[in-house]
């Protein structure tokens, strides 16, 4: 039986890729038990001394020495976190220099004094102000500026997606709910037919649409086993006859969905 | 002078992560130029041997090999992506074997079938309703409800972060706009005085300011520089009075907010 294994990711920044990775390459030892935790902005050498001192202690603590992913930029920090009683994972280090080889040129081996990107500020404000604006109804105007359209009944997971794609790439994505009116009628929504191109569908196992209708409205019609396998079969027998791409959320998250879309629609990203 | 360098990012999965990780390296060379391209679900070995076509070309056309990222985690889809006129960098390879060595113990070099993640969806969801009912105003049943509650001026950058909190972490967080009359009262606003532990400030730049209200209204009293100006050093008055803490958004990704928020507030993600 393997202790449970203490896991620290680190950064000099906000350690969200560096993150990612490495919970991805602890996905892959699913027969141990990771304790994870994250010290993002350790960008001065007293913090990283502090944080050795915290690694050193746990170590002790655990009878084993911890996991350290590193993404620290800068090379006097990061010497200092090399020499925590860790096994230390520098995400960067091993690639820059692989990267300089290729390249020809000497890396920064600095964090980026960052300029306030104002254009990607704007882009990604309109974007979520257009998903906000839209979430609760829609217009031809907003369907006209809209990058992409989701179309889906009612809990298929079009809100969080447009969300995703407005916070991440700056896409304008309008939300499109199927109304049962709409599902009886063999043509497209009226109000969506003319931005055809535009159309992504989303569809939803009916079980957990129930559970998750349930959640909101219990014992309602609306809830209903029947209802929700209705509305999933006839949403789907839309896409189907309109030729409309359409994509399975049950076991999807956001950003796979968000991926899927980008990629599908062949989205342009706004940043 | 340096040519444009081609740059594809490929995962087997949505390839966030490796994407941000190889975006993170690039920057460290800021004279070359380079052109990115992300390539998701690469998860047979059809989409593969697909791939390698399309970067044998661009290499012949570009007259220089491109730069491979790549966070394939399936070994026999890898192998045929390595064969690529690229310089391959395998962000997973290295440190998979480092991480066998550690643990004792192989690594499946599978991609997860993954489970319905249910919690996390559920988690998520709620955190996202909690943001976008309570976007355009607030109530005291809400205050309670939140994990953290953002205060600023309008325009200060409450919103995308609080979505930002919620999509990555699931975090409920509120949303507290400083109208005119909280910011000329001494005390803090009544509403959020029974929630002080839960309140963060956001502050900006008032030349920033001016220019996003400008955008939603020109010439007005509400985007006038002085009242840009006033509010501002009245909010951060008020920060500094009640001992809130706070972080100025000028200069800030929505991301760096979120991670800084999480880290200041000691808050506890949900997923």
């Amino acid at each position: 039986m393997n202790p449970t294994r203490r896991v620290f990711f680190i950064s000099d920044r906000t350690g969200l890729s560096a993150e990612g990775m490495g919970k991805a390459l602890l996905e892959q030892f699913e027969n141990i038990k990771f304790k994870q935790m994250s010290y993002a902005f350790i960008n001065t050498e007293d913090k990283a001394h502090g944080l050795v001192q915290i690694i050193n202690r746990q170590a002790q603590d655990d009878g084993i020495r911890p996991i350290v992913f590193s993404s620290v930029v800068d090379e006097s920090i990061g010497r200092i976190l090399a020499e925590a009683n860790a096994l230390h994972i520098s995400l960067f280090d091993a690639f820059l220099s692989l990267l300089e080889q290729e390249l020809g040129t000497p890396a920064r081996h600095s964090v980026k004094s960052r300029v306030a990107n104002v254009e990607r500020y704007d882009a990604r404000m309109e974007a979520v102000n257009f998903a906000l604006n839209h979430d609760d109804g829609v217009s031809e105007a907003n369907l006209k500026e809209a990058d992409v359209i989701l179309m889906g009944v009612s809990r298929s997971g079009k809100t969080p997606t447009c969300l995703y794609l407005a916070l991440q790439y700056g896409i304008r994505a309008a939300n499109y709910p199927l109304t049962p009116d709409d599902l009886e009628s063999p043509d497209l929504p009226r109000m969506v037919k003319a931005h055809k191109n535009k159309l992504f569908g989303l569809t939803i196992n009916p079980e957990r649409l129930h559970d998750i209708r349930e959640e909101r409205r219990a014992n309602s019609n609306y809830s209903h086993i029947d209802t929700c396998k209705q509305e999933v079969r006839d949403a789907q027998a839309m896409f189907r006859r309109h030729q409309i791409p359409f994509t399975d959320t049950t076991h999807k998250s956001v950003e796979e969905l968000a991926v899927n879309i980008l990629q599908e629609c062949q989205l342009k990203r706004r940043f």
